[in-house]
């Protein structure tokens, strides 16, 4: 129902360096999560999916937006496979067909009725301001010397989590959830997307990578700061935090080298399940919100059984 | 009042990144033209401006947003005689403090009584989208080798005008004017951009550089294509055509030299005038669309004197 909607979105034809782009990245496509979220809180509570879908549709145009400046910012080539628009086009045909992904967010927005209008669009707003500083966070802290776990997951939260919280609880508030459901169902988002992003970092390390589809270890050779690498600095003892922080401050050692260096650190001190159980942690805690939803078994299934997938995924 | 509403704006203090350049370039001033023309539509049907003041800094803001990413695109080094974001900061912050102001834009214009929202909104938004669009128009008007007037027209009445008409709409609708009354104030509103544009046209070439406050001919070096430009094309003979195509394509002669030579096709062509006349139609447009207002001589004086004004001005 999402793709259709996406592939059939009707956007004007000129001026075409504004609008291509828009086409383009909306048609790469993606696990359209955020959406389907939408449409899944709504379903709790409402007959009707069909009340949600424009609203659904405005969070994926968002969510495309972001990732569209973000990739500017990253300076990547690719994304799902295929050239970034700043690099198909230019960096000014992104910042601009970007910013007019952000109006045409809204303008699926609008079509919410207005008496839940203001609600909808004051989580959707304070979300869109949130993520902002996600990301800016996250810039920061490739260049920090010191950041907590704490902080990270602050990023994290801000970065990817809040989306999916709203996702959900913009869904339900056009089901005519209660104002407390809706809460807990962005609850439950944001500890499912705290949770999803420790699987990214987890996957990054020690996942597969016929599976997981990215090599292993990138997170390693751009030195990014994930969970992984600050509960490590975090337990490792002074030598060790010393070779740690050395190793990803710069390109100095060969990309296999440094991989194998960090792993064997990793493996040390157990990394890996000590990011199971935080991941398990946050995904517990998101699990206790739908319990608490007041809402039968039956529909609760689709939502439990989306979560338990994130959470179990091996890509 | 708008001055003070900015000023005082809480704006969060972290990340710093994100935040300091929103408050900067909030700060660096300028007319403030839309939120007055935001509280003056108000005024002719409201009682207490304060109700409209949300809005009118939310138009503000986007207005210094778009401000910040055209920047970007055309590689300002100045702003209102400051430092630009992207120079002073760096262009990702530049983007992302902008993406921010957008959002933080809603965030105002959500303060609207819920019954008004969804009309005031689908302005707004519409406006944001063909604000994008004139900015587009304009970054490929700069390597198109024909434009048309009326494109030119389009172009500016998209990039400038259309955030005058917003301006004006939205304060009626929020003052509870009818939506006639509101739809005559943003034809207003329109009419007077495209006349405000072609003025800053003309004082670029025939204005005195004391008081314009830029030096003479900065349109011409920067082979701008302003309606002068594309006039004196219209009407010149085969020769001068050439000529003038050759003096817009690149910086073979000198700036003086050429500054003189396109200014003297001016003349020749009585562009002046002919600008003036067109800026007149314009304006009389936007006469007539206020006069159509039912609105009492009084309630009306304090817009037709600011157009007046806008259109008189020589600087």
């Amino acid at each position: 129902m999402v793709n259709i909607a996406l592939e059939t979105l009707e956007l004007k034809s000129e001026p075409k360096q504004l609008y291509d782009p828009i086409s383009y990245i909306i048609k790469l496509g993606g696990k359209r999560l955020r959406p389907v979220l939408t449409l899944a809180a709504y379903d709790l509570f409402g007959n009707d999916h069909h009340e949600a879908l424009p609203a659904a549709v405005g969070i994926e145009i968002f969510h495309n937006f972001t990732l569209l400046h973000d990739d500017i910012m990253d300076n990547a080539d690719l994304r799902r496979g295929n050239e970034t628009v700043h690099k198909k086009w230019n960096p000014n045909v992104a910042i601009l067909s970007g910013d007019t992904m952000f109006a045409l967010a809204y303008k699926q927005m609008l079509s919410v009725s207005p008496a839940l209008l203001a609600d909808v669009l004051e989580t959707f707003t304070q979300t869109a301001i949130e993520v902002c500083e996600g990301q800016q966070y996250d810039m920061d802290f490739e260049t920090s010397a010191l950041v907590t776990i704490p902080e990270y997951i602050n990023m994290i939260r801000l970065k990817t989590a809040v989306l999916l919280g709203c996702s959900l609880k913009v869904g339900a508030l056009i089901g005519k959830a209660k104002k407390e459901q809706a809460q807990l169902l962005y609850d439950f988002g944001v500890n499912i997307g705290i949770a999803f992003q420790l699987k990214d970092d987890l996957l990054d390390a020690f996942g597969e990578s016929e599976k997981f589809g990215k090599s292993i270890g990138g997170d390693i050779v751009a030195n990014k700061k994930t969970y992984l690498y600050l509960k490590c600095l975090e337990v490792a003892n002074t030598t060790e935090k010393v070779l740690l922080t050395n190793l990803f401050d710069g390109e100095k050692n060969s990309e296999t080298d440094k991989i194998k260096q960090v792993l064997s650190l990793y493996r040390k001190y157990n990394i890996r399940q000590e990011t199971a159980d935080e991941m398990e942690k946050y995904f517990s805690n998101a699990i206790d919100k739908i319990n608490r939803l007041g809402v039968s078994y039956e529909k609760k299934t689709a939502l439990s059984a989306y979560a338990e997938w994130l959470f179990k995924r091996d890509h």
